[in-house]
């Protein structure tokens, strides 16, 4: 079983539906049909407890694989030594959730400038229970409240302030996100991002990038991840969202920012004693995310062409968008449609209750059957 | 030596300048020249050492002055009584500085919910090194940017955006500026903040007025200290703006809130082993203060219309402002105008380099002099 | 396969040793040989990634495991409630690692009281990079330096001291370690514990138990857990040092106190996504632990009187002690016996450079083979 | 009026009681009493507020005394320079409490390394509240409990613990108290100091002194205040216990450490806007001082010479001791006598409930009478 068995089985290229193979139910069925579902919801494959266990399984039988040690070596220093690279970072380090890597970032880059640029909309502003200001001693700024970018105009503005202040302040970290997970997975605009990197380098600010989507960027941006993290003194990817680990980040510096940080992750109560079992099988998608996400756009953009041709299926791009798109199926209940689907092996989002659309989410899940497949299950799913 | 005296001085109705009779160099002269200067320069008479002196020296001849111990008890005591009275709020305590009188209410209000909002302009937010994040593990979240009314939809969507997190956040505390000082004193709305604290009240949202200079707001709002104080669970007033103290601050709230607090003030190191030599003189114009104001203004607005009676002298006046009005002489130097009439007892800013204007602070040291002299002096400074 | 499988396997019983059937290296050899080393070193089975993922892989297959949404729900939550009941407490709560286990509660605990007693040798004290003062404005103070069982005097003592103060202290917490990882898992003396608590009771004091290997006392103590547990208000208990899991720990209270407290994990960055794969291994040995510890005590004892036959052998016994007992074998070069001994299936500890002792770790992994297979083993190795 | 004016009147040397000659009610005789009690009970001269008033009043008349700006410059920089001059440092800054003095050294020496030695019995750590931990993420340790002496072997124990845990920490501070307020105000032995300062040198750990009563040591121990300077990175001296400030602190070190720090006195609200009123006082008795309490002492051991010749009167020294002795007066009613004392000039604290002593402060006062009056005082005082 290699990785492309996790992700796409040739026998599903078949005009059958995707999971027409498997109905059994013993053990030897259940097995047949792991790996098989399109989904449209995750950022990855989505892998259920069975799937990923097999797929960890597999990894211990295929090799011995190095336990870690409190999260240092081991498989764990495998996988921090192939994103820094993926990176062009000198170091990375494992962190156990996105929250502790932003904010372990943050903390260490402000130094004694404890006022951080942030966006309002960004997922370690609104999402962690303001750790930074209750744990961390650091003042988080948010700015362009309600958009993705913010502009250098507000950089600016934002320095001098500070600055202005009886006690004057500096700056210390401008954190960016991109994409935006709260705005459908907008991307920062790539030309005001690098005026306002430069500007921040010019004031001696430190940047960081959660970047825990960062892999979807170039497929969109036209610009390399490597190009994205050159402009961060760090950069956060997740081991989750898109490799498929059970949870993690990765935290990516120069050697001197990394050297010794595990005990402030100790410090925090973040570094698990054995932390493989929800690293390891991240591992295997590290290298080929980037060519499987392009693909599966490609798979994606096709199964939209088909289904643009049935006049219920309306689709809605986001401008800036990177792993999201609307579709709204007219006429067709929701929950119902979501059933017939998914017996078809294909998950699709609970519908927006206002809207009626569907957010969905593009990942190499959708490599596992054909376009045609895929457009066929869901036809077939609105017709009832 | 009464108030009247440390204010105005009868023979200085006469048509001379307003320093005409003391040009003396020697002890007795020096002391007939205290307590004479008009300025429009302070929130208050801005004493000399030797005039706060003079008078807190006869403060503790005038009766056998209780000195307070690690700044509870003695004169401050009653200054905390009466302020607590003055503002309709059960006990009141003093502290230092009013950057602590504001971070102390912040930090207690705020209990365990440490997201607070505040206006971007405001003085805690801006001129205190980020106290609040930095010292209490706050997240003082900046709203109206260059404005000064925090607006009701302001309030709205940060509670609606706080709830809406991953860790779903209360907003603990809304804390209003007014006058704000970095509005060149403009008033926030009342109407807006009426609506904005009942909001707020609502949420469960605790509220504190930062009224450093809120003994000036009755004249041009209509609406009474208490009636503001009313609003919020917490006022801090200066002692020194407004009351010629030489620092300090008064916090007053329910009886509840301030009860133990002084650990806190201790616990910050702003227990001063004796404060009454900083507070003992605002003593005196606690009472009188409102009224004072009030005449301070007749009194300007009468010289005004004097001074408009040269062409080269104009007035803006802020809209919703309080204490500053802006007055520009045309064709004259600033240095020589301010050193003129400073000769002439008149103490003026320094004029804005870009614009020429000099922002006018009024303050009761108008009533040393009646409108006419003031006019005079200004005028004769012109002229050079 | 079940629990028993993986703990021993009845054909050790044969006086051969331990590995004797399993020396193949095929993929059926080496699962063959899983599951079968008998160790002195950890606190637990002390699984391989192999052993480890094969288990987890066996959970998932046994039934539809269900998978926790961002560590709460699922089997997180079973073993939750499974905690909670056997500890005797209303709730519980699973957080990744047992450092932030203890800080989330004496966090909790203080509330508005931040003085925390700890002993000096406890694992929070000396090993989290004073997390406690650093991150939540925790002052630990250390007692019982160089023992195990701070006193009913010490605890008067630092009540009286911190009442004492200018500003006064309240006491908040008292936190208690037992067995004490530093001290060699001496325990804490029962008696003393008991006045202890009584005493901190009685001053409202709140009271938590790093019960990391609390499942180990009752054999000893003759006192069970839920006797230990009812007297603090909190415990936590790891989940990878008896249980082995990957990584992981309970913390149990009451309903009140960790309702809502998943918010607090997550602001730490402590809420894996999934957590279930370093948790869920950990079910199965829940209910049989307390036998199974008892038993291989019962098994250690035999093979320490047959060691003792043997006069190079030499066993020392900790008082007050737990899991631990130190092993002397003279004459014998140190890695060339744990060297023989490995080749056996029996896992020494490294000798104290010092003292030539061995620190043995008493654990279930012993049920794997009959006693004298295991002293067998060791004598044979002592024999080169 | 100078400063002998403010200790001593020549015309008290005669055998007449202490106050005598001041028994009038008017404002004439009440100026006539000012600056004549001996009190046995502060550390400096204990100013009433109507002397104290006089004082600066005094000094603002003497010349044209200047202003600080928000405790920036004016009479407070002289201060900080003539304290750095005394104390042999580079740079000193002005602080309104000792408290908050200690506080600001700790933070920012600390750097990095948040763990600071400190002794049980000092102000900072059992007076202020937790404040260190509470608002500096500070981990106070607190050693020589029960004692004045922080050993070498303390500081080499906790050097090693703190290295040993499995995050390792360096102590980043030592901070030391000498003379200690709540050991009776007893020394650290200096040769021990020595020994631990260049220990801590050697650790690269930075050094603080609370010599908030520094400028005693001298007469006591041989060492002068510049010598004990030498040994710390920074030094605390207090404004008001020995030098009738009314509050107020200097804190001295290098250069490099005072620059900018007014910014952290400003976050932690300590930056009165005008401080000279509780300073300026302070700055007439830094250069007598050390002479003045030298004399003190011989006053006071001739008095106590005298009152030995009453069988009644017993003394006890505190070994290691500065400024306080005890006093014991053998059937005499404690309040009747210390009212006596009182109406004759000289004040005696409260005697302890238990031992009935009296803990005698010896400060500069007794300059103010010879030792045959004060001793006369007390005799008579104690007849009745």
């Amino acid at each position: 079983m290699d990785r492309r068995q996790f992700l796409a089985v040739g026998g599903l290229a078949a005009a059958s539906p995707v999971l027409a193979q498997s109905t059994g139910g013993d053990v030897h069925d259940a097995d047949a049909a792991l790996f098989r579902e399109v989904n449209f919801i995750h950022d990855g494959l989505g892998l259920s407890p069975r799937e990923y266990a097999a797929a960890l399984h597999e990894a211990t039988t295929r090799r011995d694989l190095p336990a870690d040690n409190y999260s240092n070596g081991g498989v764990i220093e495998e996988l921090e030594a192939a994103f820094a690279r993926k990176l062009g970072k000198q170091a990375a380090m494992f962190v156990p959730t996105g929250t502790l890597a932003n904010h372990i970032a943050l903390r260490k880059l402000a130094g004694p400038d404890r006022r951080v640029l942030v966006q309002a909309e960004s997922h370690f502003y609104a999402d962690s229970g303001d750790a930074g200001g209750v744990l961390s001693d650091l003042n988080l700024v948010p700015l362009a409240e309600g958009r993705s970018t913010i502009t250098l105009d507000e950089v600016n503005d934002w320095v001098e302030r500070s600055a202005g202040g009886r006690v004057p302040m500096k700056v210390g970290v401008l954190s960016i996100e991109s994409p935006v997970r709260r705005r459908d997975h907008e991307m920062v605009d790539f030309d005001e991002l690098q005026r306002v990197c430069r500007r921040a380098r010019e004031q001696g600010i430190r940047l960081h990038l959660d970047g825990a989507r960062l892999f979807n960027l170039p497929y969109h941006s036209g610009h390399g991840v490597q190009e994205y993290a050159a402009m961060f003194d760090t950069v956060f990817v997740s081991l989750w969202k898109h490799f498929n680990g059970a949870s993690g980040a990765i935290l990516a510096g120069d050697a001197a920012f990394i050297e010794g940080l595990y005990h402030t992750r100790r410090m925090f109560g973040g570094s698990l004693p054995q932390a493989w079992p929800v690293a390891a099988v991240a591992a295997q998608y590290v290298d080929s995310y980037e060519a499987d996400y392009a693909r599966a756009w490609q798979v994606t953009d096709r199964v939209i062409a088909l289904l643009k041709q049935d006049r219920r299926f309306k689709v809605r791009k986001v401008p800036m968008g990177t792993s999201r798109f609307f579709l709204s199926v007219a006429g067709v209940d929701g929950a119902a449609l979501r059933e017939r689907a998914r017996s078809r092996g294909v998950l699709l989002p609970r519908p927006n209750p206002d809207s009626g659309e569907y957010a969905m989410q593009v990942n190499p899940s959708v490599l596992r059957a054909s376009p045609e497949v895929i457009a066929q299950s869901l036809l077939a799913a609105a017709k009832g």
